[in-house]
């Protein structure tokens, strides 16, 4: 029997995800919206309920020689209520679910849920539940959320309009060349037991690796301003891909401006100088940063342009398969991305 | 740094969650019922939410040498529905996250779907969203799910009175009995690859293991008949287990009849015979048989007694922590049960 065979990295997870979704059908009305956003939108009649996913896996998303657990957990929530804050919507309930080896202690899962009671703190959101198991090799983590959101308040990947303008929250490529910092550090423990990792100049990009902090106050003020975003996503994948999917989702195109990236002056340097990466591409293609990406129509830039920390990078077109990136020498050139593909 | 260590084991699961279940404070008011029940409960205003989740590890709850993958994505669907069912209600939909290795290809996923799409079709459940990453080692399946009920209709683990009777739905132990059998085909496959595992005449409770069914008919059934369980639980880990669940909740204690446990003839003749337990024993600590385990008033037995699916093996009394099995020969032994206990 020849079967045939066809590797996921063919495919990749995006493809994997495109896939599974072709396939679906909705059968429940209260079902409004599936696969192919942050959350799925379930119609309560009154309102909507926001509902997401992420999943952890040791050695893949997560490198515990230098993860302390309290963040690992705190940044599993994290990733979630990111995911609530991307729709617009405030999130309310999560489910933690873990497998784990017996080489895990008691006090172990003690630090792990440490970090997650403090980011339930944070969020104001309930741990209601999940499940414990065992684990033949790695932990793994996945936590489920529920959020809600007023019916007119919901934002989709979806709408965006040409003529939008392009806004990202905070700075990017710093959860990015903080991993590579950590990396570095641990070969360097790994040659030399005896040498300490020195973490402190580096302490921003590291702690925007370990304990990113979803942008919860950004939903809140844009509310406070009276600014509804035309489409929204998180930036887990990085800024490219993240554009891809709004460009996608809305059938348009986007022109960003390379000077117009948010980068942090330290992020810069260390990507720049001790790494030899162009920090423009850790913005682009680096990913875990988690601030938000939305498009807003153009009458409301005047109520946003002072905001410090809501950054205007470019325009939404009619031309749907042009993502351009403009050059600080005024070049025209395509944005690439894939994101992370862990299957290739 | 002689830091305390304490081995999950000594706490086991059940500890393991009462340990994280006594450091949640639950925040927001829609947060009716949190962890200790088979689903969490959200306050809706006009109904419940029902909310629950299930993690299937590779070479914890299922062994890929004998578990086709199409029937993997249907049970880790039934088990979710399950729980919903436990409660009284009726579920709606499922987000499902998979982590997987680069040894599983493109058509194995297919395989794994096409058993979740299954499963989502017999239950009327609609996928609506996930998680895909790649795994180190093994694979995962994470299932969430969300169902509703009418507020006067659920039904939770610390309802059950005493004088209540206590009923079990279809036969026990087939499940258990299904994996031995499973298991010992897959030795002598082992040391001779040239033998067919001979399952034909297992086929019932085989069949129990790799695709149990859910029982959303009882809970139709019973609301057609007019009866509320007072107390409800599904049998994932053996039927004494689930006794204690409910008379622990429920603050009572019951007494079962060994004589009225139901079992399969098959079921019955296999363990005794061919692998030397007491049938009874895989009804009580065998587990998965994903049952429905229920009190009900007494004064509500006429309206089930001739159901031919549900059998009323016991009643509850005032004394917590007496849990009795009435032998065939009118002995009172106590139940003892840990249930599954992976970490052990």
């Amino acid at each position: 029997m020849a079967e045939k065979r066809t590797e996921i990295g063919e495919l990749g997870e995006f493809g994997l995800i495109e896939r599974i979704h072709q396939q679906v059908k909705l059968a429940n009305t209260s079902s409004l919206k599936g696969i192919g956003d942050d959350a799925a939108v379930i119609d309560l009649g009154n309102e909507y309920l926001l509902w997401s996913t992420d999943l952890l896996a040791e050695g893949i998303h997560f490198d515990l020689a230098f993860t302390p657990l309290q963040h690992l957990g705190h940044k599993a929530v994290s990733v979630n209520v990111s995911d609530i804050a991307a729709m617009n919507g405030k999130a309310e309930q999560i489910l933690v679910s873990i497998a784990l080896s017996n080489r895990f202690s008691v006090e172990a899962v003690d630090a792990l849920y440490s970090g997650i009671y403090a980011a339930c703190e944070q969020y104001n959101v309930d741990l209601v539940g999940g499940d414990t198991t065992a684990s033949r090799a790695g932990l793994i983590i996945s936590v489920s959320i529920l959020g809600r959101v007023a019916k007119d308040k919901v934002v989709y990947r979806s709408g965006a309009k040409p003529n939008d303008i392009i806004c990202v929250t905070g700075d990017l490529g710093a959860a990015y060349t903080g991993l590579q910092i950590l990396e570095r550090e641990k070969e360097v423990f790994l040659s030399n037991p005896n040498m300490q990792p020195g973490l402190e100049k580096y302490q921003y990009m590291v702690g925007r690796q370990l304990r990113p902090i979803a942008r919860t106050d950004i939903v809140f003020e844009l509310e406070e301003m009276g600014v509804k975003p035309t489409a929204m996503i998180d930036i887990s994948d990085g800024l490219a891909s993240e554009l891809f999917h709004i460009g996608k989702n809305s059938n348009v195109g986007v022109r960003i401006f390379e000077d117009k990236i948010p980068l942090d002056a330290e992020t810069y340097n260390t990507a720049a100088l001790e790494f030899k990466i162009d920090p423009v591409t850790c913005a682009l293609n680096g990913g875990e940063d988690y601030e938000l990406l939305f498009t807003i129509s153009s009458s409301d830039a005047d109520k946003i342009k002072n905001h410090p920390d809501v950054h205007m990078i470019g325009y939404v077109h009619d031309k749907p398969k042009e993502f351009l990136l403009i050059t600080k020498q005024g070049n025209a050139v395509p944005l690439t991305a894939q994101g992370w593909d862990h299957f290739r």
